[in-house]
């Protein structure tokens, strides 16, 4: 069985192997204090262009929203996202557990569009029961979005601006950033995307390390003692060493860039070839993540030698997904492209 | 320099590194449900005997109380532990957090006083305002404790059949869980604690992991949808399967007792030439935590080799804490011995 | 000015002030205890034919429902509620600071569909992911609404259905219960609605009282040491004899009905004046609350000597919302019909 | 039966009686926007001299210091109180609810020493580990405190000092604060507690209204959005004039504190006679909770006529609280004094 089930799927990439084995047995102190962890924070900053950027490592991806909206909201303050987002959908509620509502917008294919969201805001402070209700306090979008798309830098930029109006900061959710900064066409660069926003991670768990998403405030804006919230966050990790190597070997000669490109390649090839034998795609991804209608005498042909995701109906088909990662082998999808009838 | 700071200052041991190179390119499914994780679980149920117990993994030791915690007390009601509980102290706050008072009791060398239980348990449902106060809702112990201490199989049965009387589930957090059960004296087995409490937890990160904790519930106990409260807790860890095969090597062959075994014999050496050379211990540890008191002259003698944390002062001395764990070999302890004025 | 702002403009009923002067000397012990609360209690019981009820006074209808819902959830799960429900928009997020997401429903007028509600929970348990997302853990629904609708028997006993095939707990916001149960073709009665659900409240603030709600457990299902929970969220009255004795009045004789019933007549007078002079009512309210669409000049002329509320525009109209109360007197309502153009 | 039970056991005085009769059937805007309330807020800006002062009319006490202390805290600081303070003992735990550990000092028949919280802040930022504990975010005491002593004001001029060395907002719970103010021998006036702290509250529900505590915020210093906090707090009376009204007459002519000046009378005449008899006080209180040690014989004669708590036992005798309040009449405590043995 071949798997394109999603990118986490595998262990970790080579080159983090190797560094884990190299470093192991060399004593280091802990909670992210270890020079790995200093080295990798450095060289997240480089690559950004944000030399006075605070870096931190945390695990995985619910927490690390879980913690930074916390961080930067207060009690009375929501967080604005579109419907399909990760925090309104996929959380298990970490977002409402830690007392904020998700107010939502509508998903244009993942995607919040800048002229919905400076509507909303009109409307709300418009409303003259405004202080009745929750106070928007933080825009989250996801780069790229769980749709697979990405947005323009024309639209990054517009949501900015309607950020700097409202003063409320902008959160981009990067689990999937390689993906959306390496896509098919996509126009904006890492330090642009640092420069437009308040908040982001650089994505580890689904882009080639085992664990890990590095939180980076671009401006040394971190809330104040941000390291005690991660810890009461319980995201804190005692060996953080782990993180440091894993980030450490992924920013090491753009490795983390070339592993996504990588497996956006291999989606380009899939998406083509979807569409060169009929098929319709239910949305336009420019990313690793591709959805495709397939019927079910398709999916069960598919299904004998590859593993994917049934994500729901779409009229008579089933919207499929398919999730290529920097261990997707040319011959992975050669196959799967040779299967499809 | 050699280090006793700490027993999370290694990477992992060379077991578990061998098999995460194994497994790496094996695809598998996320969130625990791989096989890895599924077989883990099985040796974890056998080596306490309790074959329908449900195991869960989780990344860090702060966030499985926090997680454990907030699944099985309801809002109005606190978790009763001693004051040195690493919850009470050095958890940043996580169990407040998640809406939850310490409710504490004095410690006695890290070890909380059954008599001292039942008595605040007593007067406080003899207060005739209780119900205007917070509720015991559990009661939290450490094995080993935050001092080095242990329970006797007595003291733990003491516990719990005033938890019975009370009704409360009994936790024991098992950060250092290997070096209590292999202590110097210990005759407490893992079976037996399994048998006496609702949860505990098999520590990983500080017992020879790069990370990771397994909760058990013995008696296929674990709260309902406990699964989805460990993801709104942000502790679900994407790849479980970095947490299966790391617990798969521990619990092969018994590894885990056999590196926390190694750890107590070393510090049993310490121990014993520390009082050989007539100094004086801050507490009676018989697990890898060794506290002895030392003057200023010392410090600064040993400092110019070996790395230990200078805790708090003691009259005209200063309590110094002396680590091991897996990663400390004979000739760590020798060089030490030797050092030692 | 005659005011038709809003049911709680005005002081309390006199015959509850006349009670508060009678028993105001007369000591009486705190926190609900008093004779006054028992009586009223058991007037409450009575009423509702369920002499089993568990029958607690909170003082306000936000902090009556974030108690409520808190109470009865568990942390993971999130309480249903149509899009409009208050705890939706006008509670400024008490319920998600209390942990829980609001699941939202479509609004018809203010009401839930029972088919799109059946729907909804068979879509989350037909999601493969749904362990992923936040559990539905009690159904929500306000009579009469907020847009001064109410439901049928019949529709209410399709929920009811629907919440015991998912074993989801009913909860019914009440704070216009009486408007509601008083409606012009109402065919609920109170025993009826709380033999449907499994906890609701008779509001007293918007009914006659200077403020209390009744928070009514039909069938001694209250949860465990709600006290002390009703304690935790603030909502416990020191005086709870103030509440005691408000609706010891209000249930003497039927009062409480008798003024809501008085109300609703008044707005049913308005409601026909406004639809024979031609106007369009924005929704077909049988309460206490009319909805009707005005143009400016309109208003601006009402505006000269009446008090009420411009809620949002609707095509180039606006939508008005007259309110009635025990306190609008037949002439309040006379000289309204009189001034429409 | 005479009641020295407590003080909140009548209803509220003469003089709020009236003017609730006289305003009942004015209609007037919800949610604390009446004239009333204004009218009220102005007279305790006067009453303060704090002209730019934010006041804000909450309902009860618990739910008052939860939504202060949960407005002015960030999600990882807590509060400091001592060990006997409302807040970590008789409030449920509502302040860990809303996500804060209350940090305890030692009491001092109620009192914090300034020493103490000198000292315990010393210790905090000279512990290396502190990033990993509870950050103190504010200072809370009581005037009077729950034993019914006071500060002087020098000491609350050291406590002050303290928060200003180490930036923490101080917080005084005013649940009795005329009580407090109008001490016998009490060197502290209302306008120098206002200059000396960051917030504090009238508290009204103790000394002679049916509710209503009054958060006084003295330099505008009200945390943004208070509104909306107390708001989501459940802390917002719709009919907020019930709460003008019964300020605004206790504000007129003093009358709060001539209520509270004639409470401490009587209790002084009270303690004079205990000790004139012979009895021993449990504390020496110039407030209008008395404390004294009785034996069982001497309790069983004067629960024949009088009502009054038996806090908790001390060696053989019991100490039992005797309260006054504006409504126990010169009469009372003659007839008391002369049941005495």
């Amino acid at each position: 069985m071949i798997s394109f089930e999603s990118d986490y799927n595998n262990g970790c990439h080579e080159a983090i192997l190797k560094r884990l084995l190299e470093t192991n047995n060399e004593p280091a102190t802990g909670y992210g204090l270890d020079s790995y962890s200093l080295a990798a924070k450095e060289k997240i900053r480089q690559a950004c262009s944000c030399l006075e950027a605070d870096v931190f490592f945390l695990v995985g991806g619910t927490q690390t929203n879980a913690t930074v909206i916390d961080a930067m909201l207060r009690g009375y303050q929501g967080v604005l996202a579109v419907e399909t987002g990760h925090i309104n959908v996929h959380e298990s509620g970490a977002i409402e557990w830690g007392g904020h509502k998700v107010l939502t917008l509508p998903s244009h294919d993942g995607r919040m569009d800048p002229s919905e969201l400076a509507q909303w805001l009109h409307d709300f402070y418009a409303d003259p029961t405004y202080d009745h209700m929750v106070f928007p306090g933080m825009v989250y979008i996801t780069f790229a979005t769980e749709m697979g798309t990405i947005y323009t830098l024309e639209q990054l930029q517009a949501i900015r601006e309607i950020c700097n109006r409202y003063e409320l900061p902008l959160f981009v959710d990067g689990a999937r950033l390689g993906y959306g900064l390496m896509a098919d066409g996509c126009d904006v660069t890492l330090q642009q995307l640092a420069g437009l926003c308040d908040v982001f991670y650089i994505g580890g768990t689904k882009c080639g390390a085992y664990c890990g998403e590095a939180v980076v405030f671009p401006r040394h804006n971190a809330p104040a003692h941000f390291f005690t919230i991660v810890k009461q966050h319980g995201a804190l990790l005692a060996k953080g060493r782990l993180l440091g190597v894993q980030f450490e070997a992924l920013m090491q000669d753009g490795l983390y860039f070339k592993l996504a490109g990588h497996a956006v390649a291999q989606a380009m090839r899939l998406r083509d070839a979807f569409v060169a034998k009929g098929y319709t795609m239910y949305s336009d991804s420019p990313t690793n993540q591709q959805f495709v209608l397939l019927d079910q005498a398709v999916i069960e042909v598919l299904e004998k030698n590859f593993v994917f995701e049934q994500w729901f109906p779409v009229g008579d088909k089933m919207n499929c997904r398919f999730v290529t990662s920097w261990a997707t082998t040319v011959e992975d999808v050669d196959a799967l492209i040779a299967a499809i009838p």
